[in-house]
């Protein structure tokens, strides 16, 4: 049974997070969404809203579920069986971000392994932090985040604003 | 009539806005430079001070105007009869942070169309945050600013150490 | 009146170039499509066979025309009054090579300015070099060049093969 | 059962390779390593003598298997009923290449899923071509191609030279 | 004799920057190891707690020394009679933000010369600032650090927690 | 007595090999160009014609000298007892082709450091290749190349074209 660990801030769910765990889904048994726990990072969502987000776009796949964790996510994934970690790649900033964060965690636990998958074409642009800031400034977010939670999102921008 | 919009934060403005401005100025008809209004970022300067600071160095063009601006920047394109952006390009992540800024711009209005120059190479490693730092540290910034601009930035400079 | 040249190998050309045309034929009065004779390289399509392709994909543009060219670009752009050039951007490795070709382009001829234009997503992952294997494996090369030459690259691509 | 193709030129194999193998088959049940027949590109092996030393080397894991194959690479995985295709990445040259190509792929045949892994660290500034410029030039290659195979790439490289 | 200067934050000092330490020393006949006051940024360390650990460390190079300065570079290097400015380079990220250094420096003086080298290949993934996010995280930092330090880093991250 | 080599192909040599030459006569006591004898590349000027084109620009530095050599660069370094290589910067390709040649060199011969230096600003566009194609197609070289050797550059174009 293979597990695989999709580790993120999620601040909130794009359609570029989205494609990823839909793709996974199909080339592993087990989809374990992990929402991080960043004491330094205030977000616009807090953790358990981000979670729940997650949970209602993710109700389609059957082999996928969410959980938030803090510390190590070496440990994390130890916790849950899981040696394989998946990771959306959209820029070269995306690469050698990615590349770096890879190596320390295989230092860390040399027997986990990161697997990266190309984000799709037409979200290969999107950011949460970009929707963010199109969602204070009113500008439409369909087509950018799962549409089960565009109002949640428009909603928390004006509070926000 | 091709209007031109020349979006950014000028922080102050810099030889390198200022050398885009002008080429920018003999590709268009007219062009309008957007000072953009950041709730969440305090910069150096107000943003009038910003635009007085334009406005002096823009006089000897008679087909270039400024503005200041908030909200996003497809509607202010639009209330200016707009639908051209210029952005100046002087490296690999200025390319892959406009990549995706004019994908998410062109997502919000597809009419608007952003056009690059790459900056001239004697200002290719000119920022506004880098020329702020050499001020402070009470640095020779001839040539990085317009002469006209100097003893502005150095004032603030002081003001701000 | 604003001339601007979009030059290149086009062979053949593809979905991405015949976007960049489109595009800029709304920002400048005329745009002016240069094949460029390489004899150094020995292409697919002869140069009048692009030349020929080429004008096939304009026709719905008014304002838009092809000529093949040898010798240097910018002698090129002064013989058809235009000091504006058109390329397209995909990539970090496009963004590199077209910065130091745009360089010595100014350093040739001062008052020649290269405007960039970034590929539209859809078309962001072609290339001629990529749509030619394709073709030579049978691979559907639909959606990647104009269906009016579609027949003419698979025909060519088996010859070739 | 999750088949995944592993391909490439191998030209020779090299450490690099071997890494990526080796991770590879712990995360998928059967691994098939690949051999393009590249009719435009005449290697220093030839492609059955590839498929030989890639055999010698993959003796130890008893779910990975080679094979060579010509054509478009969607239509080899289709015949071995695999739909995910693993690449290795050393750089960002080879992130925006890569990039490219797993979007033509997509193409041509939405079901197929590209999945990246990093290589590691020790190898990551190996490549078919520097090994075989040092083999050429008499330089030890110990620790670059599997010891298996050392001889048999300086014995070539002696006859090329 | 050539004295060259090696500046950075070094918060706190790494394995990283150490092996660029020993390779300088053995380039040039004194290396200045300066340490930046920088009013902006708030670290784990105070400037004098690095200066502190930087000593424990350089211990085995007879011509490596450390001091804390502020104010332009290029001034402090002046003062110590250095011409030559010795950088390390992992990434391409750090390879572009250090171009626009050293060209803004070679303006501000330009008898100063920055000089690059490669961090080795087992520290290329190395920051200060993955390491103290590894520390906070109660992961091991061995190897990351120079020994000599581990302690200190751990009880500091333990305070910053 | 520190000994440098820069190695490179100079076919032909330009103002930003000359512009490294003249820094590094600077930093180091000796410096030695190397011109590769590559046999798997013809290049417009033979090496020995390369040579003598070095010879005649380098006149004003008395602590620089230039051999060609063929075989592995490390042994080539050897035979002059350097073991500090240098090497240019333009751009982030340069960058990735030299991180993975150094670490090869590394591994070839741990002793030898290689060192690099940002070409300068008004050469970072300039390679021996479009110099070639300037002149082929009959573009003005001045300010390209060292003066003295332009008529030869030119000349060479015209046999070549």
């Amino acid at each position: 049974m293979k597990v695989a660990v999709y580790p993120g801030s999620f601040d909130p769910i794009t359609n570029g997070h989205l494609d990823i765990i839909s793709r996974a889904s199909k080339v592993f048994d087990k989809v374990i969404v992990g929402v991080l726990i960043n004491p330094e990072k205030k977000g616009m969502f807090s953790v358990d809203e981000r979670v729940d987000l997650i949970k209602r776009v993710i109700k389609p796949f059957n082999n996928v579920s969410v959980q938030s964790f803090s510390g190590l996510l070496v440990n994390f994934m130890e916790n849950n069986d899981s040696n394989v970690m998946i990771r959306g790649l959209r820029s070269v900033g995306d690469f050698e971000y990615e590349l770096q964060t890879s190596l320390m965690n295989k230092k860390l636990n040399p027997n986990v392994e990161t697997v990266f998958m190309m984000t799709s074409l037409e979200f290969s642009f999107l950011s949460s932090t970009a929707i963010k800031q199109v969602a204070v400034f009113g500008g439409c977010i369909k087509e950018l985040v799962p549409d089960e939670i565009i109002d949640d999102v428009l909603r928390k921008a004006k509070e926000f604003n």
